[in-house]
């Protein structure tokens, strides 16, 4: 039954286009290195201003995937 | 004055394209058996993942609205 | 090395749009006013239903400016 | 033994007089629908301002009663 | 896509017996009425004393259940 | 559309009297310098003893008020 | 200097008339044994319901006094 | 109607066998000093880990009980 | 002194048996690859129901271990 | 086994110095009524303001203790 | 009596020495354009690494003002 | 532009000198193993007591580092 463990690590996906794209940028880069990325949550959602404008979304997930055996 | 009671119900929208259109579904789905829905808050945002990328956005919402005579 | 003392406000941007928009919105209201905005911060994602649809995003954010000297 | 499990719904009472009439105005308008109510917990306190004045008190409470058989 | 819409509900299972049995209650209870629920989420875990001992547990739970066409 | 956007700042309000009365006093305060007030929220709830009775009640509100054009 | 240390106890106040006034009974009682009662802040308040009514405002208060020599 | 001020207290028990036990042998040994326990709420559970094993479950509570006149 | 440096991990055990058992399956898994845990903190307690029962307890734990020279 | 017991209470100590000097300042004064302190949790930092300065740090912790036989 | 009327404002400060040199430099500034500060309480404590150590301390805190007449 | 992702880790660093220092611990032995380290926010602070004197300050920080391509 030990494969249902979970591991659950903390990343910030960046954007400058848009809060959910930075979401989405982070996922690519997890995934590189981890398989098996089952959810995620978003934790926190803030960015840089330049210009009046938002410059770079940061947005921060914890992510949740299987423990390798 | 007792029209200005609300209810508040809390339920999680989906959807494949974006973070607002879960907010989006949500609402559509409650709206078909409530009536006098007045206000939401976005209370959590996560989503599954599937092939290193968002498969589908879960934001759960509380929804307001004025409770029947 | 005073000039990295920062404050910090909250303001409530709003759009018919998106959530995303309506930071932008507060963004660029508060950028007229203010100089030197660094940083946002959502707080609190809610909005208003007309019609079984957001009606109004009203998203709050906290955003970081030096102060002037 | 399963009378005692108790269901939580969460309601906004409001009042122009005080913030303990909102409570009280939302207890009468749920005890029309819901029998066996049991205590009530506020969870939020604000209000509308008009003329410099508190217009109408908002106060969120969940409200929990015994589960109908 | 709309069957993924879930509500939720908050309920407070009781046990003479132990914490977890206080959930197996709650879920008891709720499925009599609820077709499809589908998780739960522990919110408070509490009790009455007697004797110097737990006389019941009462553990609240969030429910998610997929809502109905 | 960009008379939608609101400031929100926070304030102690006290009276000898109520905890709502210290709400009251806060809004009449602020009200002198800030026009379109909209609406409040208490955040905190404390006050000062004395003799063994409230001497001073203090209840913290955050206001918010419509960003002049 | 060490007068200046503080001890923080946590007590239920309860009243059938009014949330402060159960602020009032909890800070009546406590001056009877403890000296030196300095400030308090409300962290909780709920209530239980008969009828339809409130029956009795119970609220939960965090009270700071000078720790005797 | 006085005695119906409660006081609360927070102690954290334990065990080596189950998290619920922790929370009967903080009651156990709180009994024995303070009469009129009323009711307990979970705050935290934690605990020591040994050898891959949970070694001592450690669960804090505040437990709350009638003040005496 | 540089011994006395701690990581934390976070990490989801699951069960059909208890929620304590899906703390100890988490710790059996994580000691595999861990060496020198230390303690563990739950942070959430949810699980998967199936026919109005609870068919997998989920409890996600922060876990604290020395890190390595 | 009902030595590991533990007792928290709730203190705030105070200083001209610094933030930590003002944890001290509490453990010293709670060390001479209170055997077997054993651990301190810092809950809050705050302090007086005077001529633009730090007039006073005041700290509350946490304090917890083997509770006596 | 409406002397009593505060106002919270939240800023952050910095240095390059220690965390309670940050919350001074914060008052420092502050204090220029303010008079009549009152408390501050630390929300954050965060900062910026550079080479394996701290480069740069950024304490946020909510400073209380008398509000002018 | 996916060089902009960082990871963050939470870890706790000890010091038998001063809350600070604790932090500066922690970071020195963090940054052995990973490049990068770019913020640190302090999430936790508390310590050993003997003697009635910290005895070693235990600060939780979450440490942020850019992801290695």
């Amino acid at each position: 039954m030990d494969d249902h463990i979970y591991k659950i690590i903390e990343i910030v996906g960046t954007s400058n286009t848009s809060s959910d794209d930075a979401v989405s940028n982070a996922l690519a880069k997890a995934s590189k290195s981890i398989k098996n990325l089952r959810w995620f949550e978003v934790t926190n959602t803030r960015g840089n201003i330049k210009d009046g404008k938002v410059d770079r979304w940061q947005v921060t997930i914890k992510l949740g995937f299987t423990m390798k055996e």
